[in-house]
Formats: C-alpha cells, sequence, structure tokens
C-alpha cells in the first residue's frame, strides 16, 4: 500500500520580514515596485535562501503589496517554487481565491526581477494577474547558463491574447548585476538536462 | 508596513488515503500506472475537491508508486495546484530532494490523465523526471472548454531534448470520459479570460 503525507507545509526565509519591515505598504511607481524585487533576489542570494530571482504581486493601481516571493527551489527542495510561483501563491493564499482577477477584486500584476521561465508563464494566466511586468530579459537569464525551459518565443502576444499586458525592461540593469553577481560568485545553475 | 504568512499549509484531500490503500506498491504495466491515475481523476470530480485531472510519479523501472496527485485549484484555493505540480511536490518532499533524476536516485516519470498545460509541461524539465506518459490530448482537454496556456507546439520536441521521453495515448478512452463526464455534470470551466 502506498504511502503519501497528508498535509504539505513550506517554511518562508526568516530574513523576509525584518526586510518587508524597512518599506512602505504602497509602492506607487513600476521602478519603486521593481527596485524592492530587485533588492530581494540580492537578499535571496546573500541570504543562501535560493536563486537570483524575486517576484511580487501589487495592486495595480494603487501599488499596494499583497506577497513578495523569492525562488526557494534549492532550501525547500521543491522545483516548482520559483519566485513567481510563490508570489502568486501567496497572494492568493492572503485573498483567499484561485483567481486575482476575479469579481469585486482590484487589478493585480506581476512584477518580476526576470522574464519568466516555461512554468511561471504558464501559471501568469492562470492566476488572474492583468499585467506583467519584467526587469531583466530571459537572454539575460540564459546569459549566466539558466535554461528558461520549453517556452513559446510568442509569450508576450500569448499573455496579452489572454488580456494580460507585458511591460519588459523596467530596471533592467539593477537586474542583470544581480544575475551576474549570482554567476560571479559561483552559484549553483540547477537546470534540466540538455541533450548533446 | 507589508505583511505576509511565514508558513504555508496545504491540505491534502482526505479520500486520496482510503483510495490508496486499495492498491498495491507497484505497477507493472503502463496500462495499470495510468487506470489508477484516471481512476483519481474520477474521484477528484465526484468528491468535490478540483478538476477532472490526477497525475502520479512512479519508479520507470519497478513501477512503484511515489506519490498521486490531484487537481486541488478549487479547494486549496490556488491556481497553480494542478495535478502535475500536486505529484512533483510530494514526490520531492518524500525524496527530501528537488531533483528527481538527481545522483543515485532511479528513474523517475510522470503519468498523467491528459498532456500538460503550459505552466506543467515547462514544470517538467525543472522537476528531473525522464518520462511523461499521458492519456488524454490537449486536444480533448480543450474540447470541454479547458484553455490550455501559452504552450509551445513544439512541446514533445523540447522535451526530448532535455532528456525526457513522451509516451501519449495512454488509455486515452478512459482518460476521456472522465472529462467528457465532467462537462456533462456542469463542472466549473476556471480559465484564463480570452480577448475577442
Amino acid at each position: 500500500m502506498p504511502f503519501q503525507p497528508s498535509v504539505l507545509t513550506i517554511q518562508f526565509p526568516e530574513w523576509i520580514h525584518p526586510f518587508l519591515r524597512r518599506y512602505p505598504a504602497h509602492f506607487p511607481s513600476l521602478e519603486a515596485r521593481m527596485s524592492l524585487v530587485i533588492e530581494a533576489a540580492r537578499l535571496n542570494v546573500t541570504n543562501a535562501t535560493g536563486g537570483p530571482f524575486a517576484a511580487a504581486v501589487f495592486e495595480t493601481g494603487s501599488g499596494k503589496l499583497l506577497s513578495l516571493g523569492v525562488n526557494l527551489v534549492t532550501s525547500a527542495g521543491l522545483s516548482i517554487l520559483h519566485a513567481e510561483m510563490v508570489a502568486l501563491v501567496l497572494a492568493q493564499t492572503k485573498l483567499g481565491s484561485y483567481d486575482l482577477g476575479g469579481p469585486g477584486l482590484p487589478a493585480h500584476e506581476l512584477v518580476t526581477s526576470a522574464e519568466p521561465c516555461a512554468m511561471c508563464l504558464g501559471a501568469i494566466p492562470w492566476s488572474g494577474v492583468r499585467r506583467l511586468v519584467t526587469g531583466a530579459r530571459d537572454g539575460d537569464v540564459r546569459a549566466i547558463g539558466f535554461d528558461e525551459g520549453p517556452k513559446t518565443a510568442e509569450w508576450r502576444a500569448e499573455l496579452e491574447q489572454r488580456g494580460i499586458a507585458v511591460i519588459r525592461d523596467v530596471e533592467r540593469d539593477a537586474a542583470i548585476r544581480v544575475l551576474r553577481d549570482y554567476s560571479l560568485g559561483g552559484g549553483t545553475i540547477y537546470n534540466s538536462r540538455e541533450q548533446g
């Protein structure tokens, strides 16, 4: 008879609370939103809690921060815990709904330090966010050795078809610096197994 | 100052334990593996714990069941909890590793009642499974109204390039029946917001 646990518990890094305490509840500009995210990506590396990626969900209009996620693949031991997934899960937990675009809710956006991999791209339409804001490009991520997975080249058009606007290159240089510093520091590049 | 929880807890449905108790620990044939998964997809609907999808991780060689996942989007309130994601998370929790293909481990496979959506497809290369076995085709899923998301048409080649074999149409007719019964029963089709 096979066995499996009936509950799964995911612990978030301890440095996140004191980090968030330094910030206000609202972030008026896109640059302010992205700067929070990029700083979290940097701290995720220096605290050794995961890869150089962070993401956050905001109310688009008011700039209210709903959730902050960082990449927890190595520390939680779960390959799906990319920063975007963590941010979406935390935002949906907070609102008590699997649809951040549901009736009666303000519009939400996902702000991410780098363009999403194939998995996170696929998660975005199911989440209910209405806008994606990105820092580094997927080519910048590939440049330090990460694979972005089986991702369609038409990904921005595919999101827009589904009512999700895309704004890219926000604070891109600062986002690239976090990736480069991670690479220069010898950070783990966990990847799929490319053939040939 | 923004706030977010420091722990996330996901509860799995109560019917899974008594259901698994009816089965042996090992499933020799692909048909036996898929039949377990399809039956779980059906029970997920009749128990009202989620959509008509299930997936499981097996040791490819021995057929040992490592984990069984079902779609928990509506019951857990989290859009990323597709069956494949749940199965992968449970398998990695059991092995204590984010890489099911890591050194010293036997080869693992993901058996899923339907071809994966864009998100679950993207999750597969990061998980470390070396084979994907599917029942219903993505066109069968679309036929009852689900969107499969921004998924590349070249998805099988993309997986194979990453060392992941794909075997499709295993017990496809039985898998389609679960989808059709869900649709005829008026099951929720939660989707992205298609424009125009």
